[in-house]
């Protein structure tokens, strides 16, 4: 586990890069027999003749991954955890069995919140990428970020 | 199953709504094991001393639960599946255990594709609600809808 961070602990332009993680078959076909039960998420043989041609991954899977991998592996641990307000998404390419993704981006606004002074906004931008250095995934999202209460005045 | 649609049988203006789905604390504890495990969503004990006051459901559950009752519940079962290319949501209200989930929204925008006549671009606007009929999440999303190929000339 990372130290917790505040909102007093983040920066404009503050770059974010994680850790790669593996998506196996396995776990594509796992995740989207519960939540995206489409022909080409779960059925290998029956994917080949999808415009895919092959099984590739639901984007709500790479969504939440991108998520997991800025709070597990870029060091940026929110404390009282992540929690989303909005994001805006992209799906630029599939992702495939034994695609490896990380994530690359960077912290672009930070916003005190008026109505509770015990947090703050916070806005990434950032690109999920596969091991061949291509983007899957684009995503803006806006997260709240507690401050820390030692460093309250 | 219902009888797939394609890019012609859509209209803007279209009305979409759906039936509605239970969301169980057991449904949401392996979701969110696998895929957003943070304690206010796999900790039903620990959430009591979250910011919500108890287990609250992932965003990225609800985000793929809306497509699918689109896909499923709605009649507006896509030709070659659900292909999504964007989506805006954002989460206004957390989702408990024992939720019962539905959308509401309309189609927005139809675009043919310039460069690959054998498709078009829908984008929709949808509200998730809560059996109180609370919002719990808006989406505004584009996918891919293909054109009957029966029916081009």
């Amino acid at each position: 586990m990372s130290k917790p961070v505040y909102f007093e602990d983040l920066a404009v332009g503050q770059r974010l890069e994680s850790s790669s993680v593996e998506m196996t078959e396995e776990s594509m076909v796992r995740f989207s027999r519960d939540n995206d039960p489409q022909f080409f998420h779960v059925d290998p043989e029956a994917a080949k003749e999808s415009m895919f041609g092959g099984l590739v991954g639901s984007g709500w899977q790479t969504g939440a991954l991108t998520l997991r991998l800025l709070l597990e592996k870029s060091g940026l641990s929110f404390a009282g955890g992540v929690v989303g307000m909005d994001a805006h998404i992209s799906w630029k390419r599939p992702v495939r069995p034994g695609d490896r993704l990380h994530i690359e981006g960077e912290i672009t606004k930070l916003r005190a919140s008026r109505s509770q002074p015990d947090r703050g906004f916070v806005t990434f931008r950032a690109a999920t990428l596969n091991g061949d250095g291509e983007t899957v995934q684009t995503i803006e999202a806006t997260m709240l970020a507690f401050r820390d209460p030692a460093r309250r005045a």
